[in-house]
C-alpha cells in the first residue's frame, strides 16, 4: 500500500462523531478486472474488438481536481483499492457507513447488450471486491441507462443484495430523467425501496450545455450545476414524484449553493405556467425539500461563514444536505473546509450522519 | 389606443426618479410590416414561398408570462404599440431612457442571406417606427448570428446610428458565444462602441438543456438561467475579455440571483484548472463584476426581503444590475415588486439608472 504523504494527501478529521460518507468514488481499474464477472461471449467480445473501457470520463486522469496524486495504488488508478480507502477515508473520517459510486460510464456504451453486460460485471465487482470484504460500505448500482428497460432489469438482478443502496445515473443524459420513458428505472427502485442517484458526468453523446460543445474542461466541470437544475426542473414537473409516492432521489457532487435561487424561479414561474403540469399537487420546491438530498461536497463556498448559514436558511430545511468526501476528487484543501463552519449541533448532526441515514434507510 | 384595464393592467409606479428601463419588447407584429423595409426580392421571397415569420418563438403568445392582456393593442400584437410602450412603460414609470429588445429569432432562419435579409428589414424598422418617433428609445441591433461575419456586417450597417447601443444575441445558441468564430460580432461591436447583450429565448434547432429536449414550456422558461450561467463560464474562459479590452455584456432576462453560486464555483474550479485558459489573468468572476451586468427583471426573489440584501452583498458590487421593466411580459404583480426592498438609497440610484447609464455610455 502507498502511503499517504505530502501537502497534497487526503488527510481526514475527527468530526466529533461517526459520519456517513455518501460520495467515495471507486473505479474499475482496467478491462481485466472484469473478465471473472463476464461469461465466455463478452470475454471473447472484448479480447477480439476495439473495445475496453469506456474511453469517455467526467474526470480526465491528471486534471488537479480529479485526484490526489496519493490516491493512486503503485499499480492501480485512483480510487481502485480497498487498502486506500479505508486509511484514507473510512478510517482518517470515521466513517460508519460510506456508499461507493463507481462511475463506469456504461452510458457511452451504444450497443446496449454491452452495456447491460459490462454494467453487471461492474455490480458484481462491486460486491465481490468490495461489498463483501468492507462491512462499513454500501454502493451504487450501475445500469445501462440509455435503455431504460435493460436498467431495470439489472435493477432487479442486484437489488436484493443489502449493499446496494441507490441506482447511479450520470446526470448528463441522453434526454432529461423525468421523460416516462425512464419510469421503469423508477418502478425498479421502487420495488427494491431504492434511492434513484443523479451523479457528476455523463457521456451520451449530446453536448453538456444548453447552448451546444463548450471548450474547455474547466466549463464541462465547472458547469456541471447546470444539468443539475435542468434535470431537478424536468424531475419535478414531469411528475414522477407524483406517480411514485415512494420515490427519492440523491443529488451527488453536482453543488447545491444555488438551490435557493432555482427555487425560488421555479416556485414563481410554477404560479404562472401550472397549468401545464396539473399532476404537480405542491410547489416544485416542496417536492425539492422532500423527496431530494444533496452531498455536501464540491461546497461551492463563499469566503464569508454568515453567507453559508444564510444560504441553509435559504433553502428552508435542514434535511437536504448530506456529508461527503468525494473521495479521491480533489475539492477541498484542508478537512476543516469539508463542512461549512458556523451550523448548529442539530444542524451539523443531520448533515453529518443523520439525513442519509433517514433518506437511505441505513 | 386601448386603454389599461382591470387587475391584469401593467401599471408603473414613482420610483422618486427617472429610470432608465433596460428591459423594453417590442414585436414586429406581422411580415406586412417589414415589407416597406425589403428589397424586391425577398418581398417576392416572402410573397412565393412559405416563409412568414420565424415560428419559434420563446414567448408562446397566450402563455400568461409572455403577455398581460391589455399590452395587445386591437390589430397587433403584445409590444407592437409606440402609443401603449409611451403610456404603459415611458410614461408610467417615469422612464427617461428606455432600451428596445426585438426577440425577432434571426437564428431560427437556416438561410444564411434569408437571416440577413430580414435582420437588416427589422433593424430599419424600429428606426423608422420608434427611434425615429420617440427620443427616449434606444434599441439593440438584431443580427444573423448563425452567421457571425454577416451579423458583424449589419451591426456596421445601423452601428453608427445613435439609437442603437447594443447588439442582440438570443441566449440559446448554437455554440457557445465566447468561441473564436462568434469574435467578429464582438469586433464589430468594439468598432461602434456598443454593448453585446445576450437575452432570452432563441431558436438555434438543439436543445435548451445540457441533458436533451424536456417536455414543458415552463422547463424552457425557468431554465432559460442555466444557459446564462453556461454562457457565462464559456464567456469568460475562452479570453474574448482579454482579447476585446472594451468588450462589455448585457444579459437581459435571465435571472441574477443565481450568480453569487456561480461566482464562487468558477473561481474555486479555475484555482484548480486555470493552465487550460491561461489568457485569463484575474480571477473570472472578477470579469463577471467588470464586464458584465444584469437586467434586474425577472426578479427570483426570496420571499425574505434580508435574503435580497443578502445577495447583492454575496455579489460583491453593487454595480451589476440594471432597471427593467420586461415590458409587456408579466414578471411581478405588482409594481412594487419591481425593486427589490431595502436597497440603500445609493444601491437604489445605481440600480434605477446610473449602471445602465454607465455602461451604455447614454
Amino acid at each position: 500500500m502507498q502511503q499517504s504523504t505530502g501537502a497534497l494527501a487526503p488527510r481526514g478529521m475527527d468530526l466529533g462523531q461517526a459520519v456517513i460518507d455518501t460520495d467515495i468514488h471507486v473505479n474499475v481499474p482496467s478491462e481485466n478486472a472484469l473478465f471473472p464477472y463476464l461469461n465466455d461471449h463478452w470475454r471473447e467480445y472484448l479480447r477480439y474488438s476495439a473495445f475496453r473501457l469506456p474511453t469517455d470520463t467526467a474526470y480526465p486522469k491528471n486534471a488537479p481536481t480529479s485526484a490526489l496524486p496519493t490516491t493512486t495504488p503503485e499499480n492501480g488508478t485512483a480510487g481502485s483499492s480497498l487498502d486506500l480507502v479505508r486509511s484514507q477515508v473510512l478510517d482518517a473520517w470515521n466513517v460508519e457507513v460510506g456508499i461507493l459510486n463507481c462511475s463506469y460510464a456504461a452510458e457511452s456504451l451504444h450497443n446496449p447488450d454491452t452495456g447491460a453486460a459490462m454494467s453487471a460485471a461492474v455490480n458484481d465487482w462491486l460486491v465481490a471486491e468490495w461489498l463483501d470484504k468492507e462491512p462499513r460500505l454500501r454502493a451504487s448500482i450501475v445500469v445501462p441507462s440509455r435503455v431504460p428497460e435493460l436498467a431495470a432489469k439489472e435493477v432487479d438482478r442486484v437489488g436484493g443484495h443489502p449493499g446496494f443502496v441507490q441506482v447511479y445515473l450520470p446526470v448528463v443524459s441522453e434526454a432529461p430523467y423525468g421523460h416516462r420513458r425512464y419510469w421503469p428505472i423508477f418502478e425498479a427502485a421502487a420495488r427494491h425501496d431504492l434511492v434513484v442517484s443523479l451523479q457528476f458526468g455523463g457521456a451520451p453523446g449530446n453536448p453538456p450545455t444548453g447552448a451546444g460543445w463548450p471548450s474547455y474542461y474547466i466549463e464541462e466541470y465547472a458547469g456541471m450545476s447546470q444539468v443539475f437544475m435542468s434535470q431537478i426542473l424536468n424531475l419535478v414537473v414531469e411528475g414522477g414524484f407524483d406517480h411514485f409516492p415512494n420515490l427519492r432521489m440523491a443529488m451527488i457532487e453536482g453543488g447545491w449553493t444555488w438551490l435557493p435561487s432555482l427555487m425560488w424561479r421555479i416556485d414563481k414561474d410554477w404560479k404562472g405556467l401550472r397549468r401545464e403540469v396539473p399532476w404537480n399537487t405542491q410547489t416544485p420546491s416542496d417536492y425539492i425539500r422532500q423527496r431530494m438530498r444533496f452531498s455536501l461536497q464540491p461546497l461551492d463556498a463563499s469566503p464569508d461563514p454568515k453567507h453559508m448559514r444564510m444560504l441553509i436558511d435559504q433553502i428552508g430545511s435542514d434535511d437536504v444536505l448530506m456529508f461527503s468526501t468525494d473521495y479521491p476528487h480533489w475539492q477541498f484543501d484542508r478537512p476543516e473546509d469539508a463542512v461549512p463552519a458556523g451550523l448548529s449541533d442539530a444542524q451539523r448532526r443531520k448533515i453529518l450522519s443523520e439525513n442519509a441515514r433517514a433518506f437511505y434507510r441505513l
